[in-house]
């Protein structure tokens, strides 16, 4: 049948495989999310990253709001066939909704005794003018 | 308290975090894994990748059977914090327990009206000789 390799994805019991987005250029990690069937057939046939909003429950169309569409170039399967990455473009450079380029904007400091999460990566576009 | 960056941490109802490691000099991605509070605790503290072993049910130090350990350069957290990744430098240049570089080594093939999972990448050691 036709769907044999979407069979071969290790749905987790809510139906989900966690998706990364990978920078295709630089392969900078943009964000992950997750994916149902149903997404990730659409990310096959629109070439470009469908997730499933757990929070709104709904399919989400990255960037349907912003702009910032993310491109498909190719999708990999993990060993286990639990994670996927799509290797993608990011349109307007910025994938999290807070404006910056990647959702990974703070890093663990432990410099200090209190180790705490600092904020790495500068805010490209306010998001209100983003959304 | 001292621990607050790790309430911080967007635990899932398994008490668990995606973690996702990346190779330090290339961000190839070479695997995504779960944490729980004490796997992240003892990551920081031992400076190498102590996952949370689903199947298991355990503690598991990344390459403690194999030998390919990650050795910790650093955290990141994502903007809905339920999400991490490692920056890591991989012993043995060998993160899959196939003998590969990176646990994502099948690429979605869609040339033919069948999309099949294509091995893209090449068993760098015989797991027999790893394990």
């Amino acid at each position: 049948m036709g769907n044999s390799w979407i069979d071969e994805v290790r749905w987790n019991n809510d139906g989900l495989v966690a998706a990364i987005a990978q920078d295709q250029a630089t392969n900078e990690i943009l964000m992950m999310a997750w994916m149902n069937r149903e997404s990730l057939q659409l990310t096959i046939s629109e070439q470009r990253a469908v997730y499933w909003s757990r929070s709104r429950q709904a399919i989400w169309r990255k960037g349907e709001s912003s702009g910032h569409t993310q491109q498909l170039k190719s999708i990999r399967l993990d060993c286990d066939a639990d994670a996927i990455i799509l290797a993608v473009e990011q349109s307007g450079d910025i994938a999290c909704h807070t404006g910056r380029r990647s959702c990974f904007y703070r890093e663990l400091d432990t410099s200090s005794d209190q180790p705490c999460w600092k904020i790495v990566a500068p805010v490209l576009k306010d998001p209100q003018d983003i959304y």
